[in-house]
């Protein structure tokens, strides 16, 4: 029964993907889902208590997705491990491709409701207290100067946030790839010691 | 007659700002816009064909701002010039604050209108240009290391774009002004020539 609800759970929030890549999150209806996924309002209710509940999970599986893969990036030291992380950067493309949509109509709602904004903000603050942390480890192990790990935090998830943003506005304009690998270098050439 | 149609214009704009604040984009009519700035429809139509006409005009209007204040930023050398630019950043996110609920409306058309995706794209291309000659001048002067001019812009342009995104959205976490201004000197100090 367990193993049965979990896939009930995953076909509902496929289904939703596809309905908000669709027709948009606003216009999405809870009904157009359920017949989307082939189950029943109960069901769904019984899973989610609301449309927001269903975008909150689709956030919260495409961080862990990161963090996972972040945590897989880890090598001998630091710059390693910072250079190496941009590998990443296409499936989170890939992922954000599809999702950016409905996240701009999230931020749009973000400006007057409380629980939206906390849900849009706290990734950031996430990311940014883990990059810090990697970062301390670098100066801690000798590989970095000692710099300000708030600063050089905000930096790397600044720069990821705005590579992001570009290559899914603008995905032909560049190997975003590469350029994500080479500008991680430049920065870590201003924060490696010599 | 000229300077009374530039005043007529101007009325126009301000109240369009307003009114998309308030309204959002989508919902904000030409009717409510007219009434905002007491103008006529057929003022109106005179100066915009569209309200799609409008949020280019804005938006061109707050682009040659960000340029005009670039270009009053020069200093004597490209490494001083770069980090004096960040002092531009809080004008940017106040002009942005009033903005980005409009901006994202605009995105989220962006993805099936070839018009607004062109509009959206056409600034970031702006300035990634503007970077690279910027930076090019850096290695010519010789106070730059003979870096990859195009991913260097990028490196900055996207670390400007997620800086301004992550101050509009969670303004009071930091001080952005301070944490733009040691971002842009981590990256130089990889950019410089030793």
């Amino acid at each position: 029964m367990q193993q049965r609800s979990e896939e009930t759970r995953t076909r509902i929030l496929d289904a939703a993907v596809r309905r908000f890549a669709i027709a948009g999150y606003n216009a999405a209806s809870v009904d157009d889902i359920c017949a989307e996924a082939g189950v029943s309002k109960g069901a769904f209710y019984h899973h989610f208590p609301t449309k927001q509940a269903i975008f909150l999970a689709l956030m919260q599986g495409w961080l862990a997705m990161i963090d996972m893969g972040l945590d897989e990036a880890r090598k001998d030291t630091v710059p390693e491990t910072l250079v190496h992380m941009t590998n990443l950067l296409p499936g989170v493309f890939a992922a954000a491709e599809d999702r950016l949509p409905m996240f701009l109509e999230f931020w749009l709602q973000a400006s007057h409701d409380e629980t939206i904004w906390k849900a849009i903000i706290a990734p950031y603050r996430h990311y940014q207290e883990n990059f810090a942390t990697l970062i301390a480890d670098g100066v801690a192990e000798g590989s970095l100067k000692p710099v300000d790990t708030q600063v050089a935090a905000q930096v790397i998830v600044s720069l990821a946030v705005g590579l992001v943003l570009q290559g899914v506005l603008d995905p032909h304009s560049t190997d975003w790839e590469k350029t994500a690998r080479e500008s991680m270098q430049i920065l870590m050439s201003g924060l490696e010691k010599q």
